[in-house]
């Protein structure tokens, strides 16, 4: 798979017209960790980050059980049969340890695969949460570079994948099953944080009593948590829908929309995405700068002073300090010391 | 201010013997942002590193009108008058802006500030929270070292306030005032991650009904979530207290004991231990390189390189490349490259 300038060039053109399959070509090449490869990909991001289109990005959580993919099926085909052109990503940090992948079986969504309007990405096999983000954010800039209008970037939740999928996304949503006393298995902490809309699926059959109450529990939750200032009136908020008789699910969209509009007219929407880049700006620089600590004798007298500050024989400054003297020479001890100051205006 | 290695070696002696005069000399040593200071509390905390001593360490978050200072107060003098030495410590990012200070007033606490087996060190003013993190825990140490059974860490929840406490704290405790319907304030997002137990403040008089509906409320809150693996049955918990009428209290410190049992006969106690001087020790790495980026030609290269990425003109990826190529150009484009990938196996 070795490319030449022209054919990345042929290959941006391909995702800037649409075409599915030179969009599934540019994310197998932003997956792979080869370094040409890589290189490529930069190439390519760059070429097709001035291309101004801009997707609504929900991110989508939810464990295993929920009926996820019924909802993605539904809601992806109800928005599609709209007119509006849907990709799915797929953040599955776990696939790693299962050897499976969430989205592996394309019969999961066997008619939103199908529609001429979709696209859906299986979920990479063998990946690490660390390469995770930055491979779903460049899948989510190819999607939007490619003129999707909407960009479902779904994960189960293992690790820290809500908070990658948060910071990718405009809106997020919560997927939860209707529970109740023993069943209930709970909602993982931090996801109330970023759920803007929680929405209890299976409202229909005899868990609809159920979902009904499942949802006017969150929702009195969500009420004992602060307003944020992204938020306008009513959100977060909880619903019920059911992915399987697809009832709920227009007013789910239109929940969206209004959101999503009240966001863009009060300048949040841009004040994200704006605070978004920085954060993965800072991220790439931090990963960078992390990675350089695993390099064999740097990962070595790292793991000594982390053992010494964790049993007490050293402190973390005096650590840290020693750490870096050893790999940035060049900055200096007075250096070092002197920028802990200025580290109190970046916080 | 100067002070040799002889009179640091005096210094961490009276520190030990716990001698309070020489702790608040040692807290305002910490306090300092001097180079030279900043060396002499580093000498003066790897002294006293190998101390063997370990407080019970309370976080504690609530905003302005909870009755803070009144259950801090009242749940501080029980403790002391139990026998044990209790420290009050403050974080509070605020006292920057308003120019205040949380502790300021010690008539706060006129009881408690009086007692022999107490100390409280009024929150320092113009401080920021990049740099009251690295004091906090400075003075945390230096409480721990003096002997102190107990150290109380305040804060008003301002910022990441709660983050920082939480990652200094064994149990983390939110304290509320009794509210409902138009007057509920709601809790910072977030904050649920980190609380052990949520103490509902002032069920006295005619606020006792509304406390206890508020417990149950926040109670039905917690019980939405997963459970943690560092949770004994019944943790989180959500209770009452009366802190003018000194009701409840023993019942706090006594969840607060059985809390700490568990985590200790479990092992959780010295995992958060070891997990928060690994987290310490990579957060002072991070912020000394941060402030590498913060030095003039360093900053001006990575505000136009923010800016960039925010307005989508080129990626975080090639942006994050360019700056690290610029300022520690012994790492090669080819290094950094490669290294994304090691960057997988780090988080």
């Amino acid at each position: 798979m070795t490319r030449g300038r022209m054919e990345i060039s042929a290959l941006a053109d391909g995702v800037l017209s649409g075409d599915r399959r030179a969009l599934a070509r540019a994310i197998t090449l932003v997956e792979s960790t080869r370094t040409e490869h890589r290189t490529q990909a930069a190439d390519l991001l760059e070429r097709l980050a001035g291309s101004g289109r801009e997707s609504i990005r929900i991110g989508l959580s939810g464990t295993p059980g929920v009926g996820k993919s019924t909802f993605i099926e539904s809601f992806g085909l109800m928005l599609a049969e709209q007119g509006l052109r849907v990709a799915v990503l797929a953040v599955d940090p776990s696939s790693a340890r299962t050897g499976g992948s969430i989205l592996g079986d394309k019969t999961r969504m066997e008619y939103l695969s199908r529609h001429p309007k979709a696209f859906i990405r299986p979920s990479p096999s063998q990946t690490h949460l660390g390469g995770v983000a930055r491979r779903t954010r460049e899948a989510v800039a190819l999607c939007e570079a490619a003129g999707f209008d909407v960009v479902l970037i779904e994960t189960v939740g293992v690790g820290q994948s809500e908070t990658v999928v948060a910071e990718l996304s405009d809106v997020f949503l919560l997927l939860l099953a209707p529970a109740g006393g023993d069943e209930l298995q709970g909602v993982k902490r931090g996801i109330m944080e970023v759920a803007d809309i929680i929405i209890v699926n299976k409202a229909d059959g005899d868990l609809k009593a159920t979902a009904t109450r499942t949802c006017a529990d969150y929702a009195g939750a969500l009420r004992l948590l602060r307003r944020r200032p992204q938020d306008p009136d009513g959100f977060p908020k909880a619903m019920t829908v059911s992915a399987l008789e697809q009832s709920g699910l227009d007013k789910a969209w239109s929940d969206i929309s209004e959101l999503i509009t009240w966001r863009r007219e009060t300048g949040h929407w841009q004040g994200r995405r704006a605070a978004q880049a920085r954060h993965w700006f800072h991220e790439e620089i931090r990963q960078t700068l992390l990675a350089r600590l695993q390099t064999p004798p740097a990962r070595n007298l790292a793991n000594k002073l982390s053992h010494d500050v964790e049993t007490g024989q050293t402190t973390a400054t005096k650590a840290a300090a020693a750490l870096i003297a050893t790999l940035w020479p060049e900055m200096t001890r007075d250096a070092a010391t002197e920028s802990l100051d200025l580290t109190q205006d970046t916080t």
